[in-house]
């Protein structure tokens, strides 16, 4: 919470988006806190006391439903109650217009007690705020309101079996009829929170091809497609047939259906929006939804991080390297450096990442706030930034939460203690919502391109401001000319890579788009953990509002020359890969792997 | 097994053992090769049909007694029919006299299939060694004849609650009597096989404190705690209770017990060998058990590798980068270039893990057979080898298995995959028999200095032999001449930490001693990639006897050729961080972290 609250009001200043017109009715930091603390209060008391029942007692698939654990019931009631759901909608549609920062500070503490029940609430507040942009009045008027209230799920549904990750080969089809609703066809899988017991209709965003739509991404719509039809104050069966329930190496708790539409009756799905624009339309869904996943994976890799360091400061062990009395006590293994180093190491990535997080949410409020040339600066940060805050929270949590158990030795390959759950849950999250590969071809084939490189140039402007300011205060400036130096490399190594680009070489240019998106994510971590560093620096010296301890200061900075001596240094390495010319990915003519 | 037979007879020609006296009785390849198929036998047979069931249905402990799965009787029985627990003992003994490495090949193959259930029989084998080597004849006579016969199951008890990983602090005590046996009593954890329904007695490996010993490891005993004593051709109890079994995240069909001693009534144990030596003895099976994990976590990453690269070459999706056209089939996703990196990155570090592994128990053989100057040479590679052949299969098959799972996308998180048991599994590993920063402490702190750096030399000097092979040869020079430089920031790396272990500094010199594993284990695989190299190009340019398919051959070329693109760069980073004189993980006065 120290961390939190040092995140959304020191270094991000999320309090500056108040004097927008937008925010104003919100009273100023003490009503923030408050509803930050009545989140955090569900979350002890309804969800965190689950977690490990969620798992141990996972959705089951039986008869032609997906059981799922009944708290779940009570979880959605407390957050409804609370007005979660209804947080980020306008005042006009009956929600309370916040930021999508503070929603999404509440879910992050959803996420680290409960990050499978979160998950329920966080789709539904997607798929209705995708209503709510581009549906109809009577569309918004049909769902919206049971969703508001957590008695219907809104769900996401892209994934089919024979398309996975390509998009452009889904096959679910869409029949217009003589009615306002389409008849719809086809199979989707992997449906979070697709089907359970807690509520009692779904709402999927079903993404389908009209007929004679043309091929390729550009074919797609979007409709809602209800398991039941609200008529009359009743709700008639609209043939969504749930076939089955995905069981899971984590997230047990959360149900992952396979649905078939059209096969026991018509199932009607409604547009929404214009025909053929449904995945520009999913895309506000989706990029909201990456900024998500990276944000859970942090906090995940958060819960772990506690977890370890609360182990390592009780456990006695050993004695101290440079002191083997055997006639003294163990002591504790906190005190040894290799200890050190891998709670370090996860304090470094999980803070990292929560800064870069709340970076980017930042940015999400202010684009729908700000206008012109500002409005179209917070478009393009978001677009280079949200494939890495995807991925580096995922990608660096799986890592982090693999040290934290760890730490703990054979204890914490055990059920008895919380660390094995995290391992399996966090696993999830560089597959979700575009695997980790598909990022990286997203960030370096599309969003550095994008308007002749307009967002990567804004990106690292932002960086040479904070790299500027950390110049200026004694403490930091060694450090701020380290990153200023690996920034250089950065661009000769991207400039390196371009010319492929301009040569055509489309295959060469992307074929390490992964490593290209590894050093993005250190660069872009080394700029958070300088703000951060700034803010507490200045902390430290009195210069600033003391809003926390010094020992909080201190373990930021610490944390911060930690990055920048383990992990920062990893940059030279992918550079060199990048920069070598032998190509061994990419596939030779009769060439086998055995 | 392609691969196998290229690591024994091409790579390591493990033919040149059966030279020596001690093996002159085996045939030659064509006898060892019968042996080995009948392993695989055993393990398509009786073992990998179990994988996911042991998994499924795991071990449990309920009224005082684990429950095993009911194969596992049957894998016993196998097993022993073959006569693989008596393979590396003395014809004199009763045993085959099989070099270990043979032995270690067989159960490559049984780890790979099930490596839960291989677990009970080489900890058993490792025990009964351990009494060959050191027990008196009385005690051979007592036990090793019903473990040779899989009734028996042998177990190495050592952790206790309150010590962990630090040996010097056991205190399960041993009082003598004036019979042939001491008192025992105390408590052990994370008995590994240390109960079960396949075995009708078990002999316990165990480490307690005569009354009056030393303090610290030099005062610690090896016991042979059975749970019944063998008397008169009865079974009599031992009062050995076993109070519980730790449910773990993977290998769940591994029993994993607490044992409590001497609580219930007397519990007798028979003195290995002479008093306090007990670690010292332990030691012999602890090694072999460092190598047989560092092989089985290579063995989990292989089937894991083998797994997704079917999956790869099978599942159609998406479009080649650079043909777009909508209008064609989806290509097998092995096509994509990032996919083809991860398997490359899977087939690097297994099979250069393996091929450590083959190096070292060639050298645990060699040890055997030789005299003198080359004894002690042998001797010394395996003191600086053995930490490093543990804990880079672990350390890098974690992440190997990770890849694996990735390739799967969604579907490699879920159950209906073998990838995530797989991932569960392995995560162990690095935790086994010392934990990975166990073992760096081992490398750098132990064998490092061990006689005045001579085995660090001897190393060296092997890594330089096969880079002067290399060298001879066009298609490899380059790659030689880019592992000497290596070699030389190596040595260069080293020598600045040794400054601070010549200051007394000895925190300082160890406190990133996983660093320095790190980098070790880079080097040491990028060593052994160009000894397989070696021998492959020497078969594609015709110049060796053609064993394989030029496809085998042209195969290891392209992934040596990934490793030293993608992998062996990472020196450089590790390098820089060990140089550099920023201490952030030693604590210092009044440091907290939060």
């Amino acid at each position: 919470m120290e961390n939190l609250r040092f995140l959304l009001y020191e270094v991000h200043t999320i309090q500056d988006l108040l004097k927008y017109k937008r925010f104003e009715h919100i009273g100023g930091i003490e009503e923030i806190n408050l509803l930050i603390n009545a989140a955090k209060d569900i979350a002890d008391k309804e969800m965190y006391p689950f977690f490990k029942a969620m798992d141990a007692n996972p959705v089951v698939y039986k008869e032609g439903k997906i059981h799922s654990h009944p708290q779940l019931k009570n979880i959605f009631k407390a957050v409804a109650d609370a007005g979660w759901f209804s947080s980020t909608a306008a005042l006009e549609h009956g929600g309370m217009q916040l930021p999508f920062t503070l929603y999404s500070a509440a879910h992050l503490i959803f996420e680290a007690a409960n990050s499978s029940a979160q998950g329920y609430l966080g789709v539904s507040t997607g798929a209705l705020e995708l209503i709510e942009s581009f549906g109809s009045t009577a569309l918004n008027e049909m769902f919206v309101p049971n969703m508001f209230a957590g008695k219907w799920q809104g769900t996401m549904a892209l994934t089919e079996p024979q398309a996975g990750s390509s998009l452009s080969d889904i096959t679910s089809s869409a029949h217009p009829t003589t009615n306002d609703y389409y008849e719809i066809v086809g199979q989707k899988i992997f449906i979070s929170a697709g089907e359970h017991e807690a509520c009692e209709n779904f709402v999927h965003l079903t993404l389908a091809r009209i007929k004679g739509a043309p091929a390729g991404t550009k074919g797609i719509s979007l409709f809602i497609v209800p398991k039941f039809i609200p008529e009359n104050g009743e709700l008639l069966d609209n043939h969504v047939i749930c076939a089955g329930d995905f069981q899971k190496l984590g997230q047990r708790g959360y149900a992952t259906a396979h649905l078939i539409f059209g096969e026991s009756g018509i199932t009607k799905g409604f547009l929404v929006g214009e025909a053929n624009k449904g995945l520009s339309y999913m895309f506000q869904m989706m990029n909201a939804a990456r900024i998500s996943v990276g944000q859970t994976a942090a906090a995940i890799a958060s819960a772990a991080y506690y977890s370890s360091l609360y182990y390592a400061n009780e456990r006695p062990q050993g004695r101290h390297i440079a002191d083997k009395d055997l006639a003294k006590e163990q002591t504790l293994i906190i005190n040894h450096a290799d200890v050190r180093r891998m709670l370090l190491q996860q304090k470094s990535f999980v803070e990292g990442s929560l800064s870069l997080v709340y970076e980017c949410l930042k940015y999400v409020d202010l684009e729908k706030v700000t206008e012109g040339e500002e409005k179209e600066k917070m478009y393009l940060l978001l677009e280079i930034l949200t494939p890495i805050v995807k991925t580096y929270p995922s990608d660096a949590g799986i890592l982090s939460v693999s040290n934290a158990l760890q730490v703990l030795g054979g204890y914490g390959f055990t059920m008895d203690f919380d660390l094995q759950q995290y391992y399996r849950d966090i696993r999830i999250m560089s597959i979700y919502e575009g695997t980790s590969g598909i990022q990286s071809l997203d960030l370096l084939g599309r969003k550095i391109p994008m308007q002749n490189g307009k967002a990567f140039q804004l990106l690292i402007t932002e960086m040479m401001k904070t790299i500027f300011m950390a110049k200026e205060m004694d403490e930091l400036k060694s450090y701020a000319e380290i990153l200023a130096a690996v920034i250089a490399t950065y661009k000769t190594t991207l400039h390196h890579l371009l010319q492929f680009a301009k040569q055509g070489e489309v295959e060469k240019y992307l074929a390490d788009a992964s490593l290209f998106m590894e050093l993005s994510g250190i660069v872009t971590l080394a700029w958070q953990w300088i703000k951060q560093a700034i803010v507490a620096q200045r902390a430290l010296s009195g210069g600033g509002a003391e809003k926390q301890s010094t020992a909080f200061y201190e373990s930021k900075m610490e944390t911060m020359k930690y990055f920048f001596k383990y992990e920062l240094p990893k940059n030279i390495a992918i550079s060199n890969t990048l920069m070598n010319p032998e190509m061994v990915t990419i596939k030779k003519k009769m060439e086998v792997l055995m």
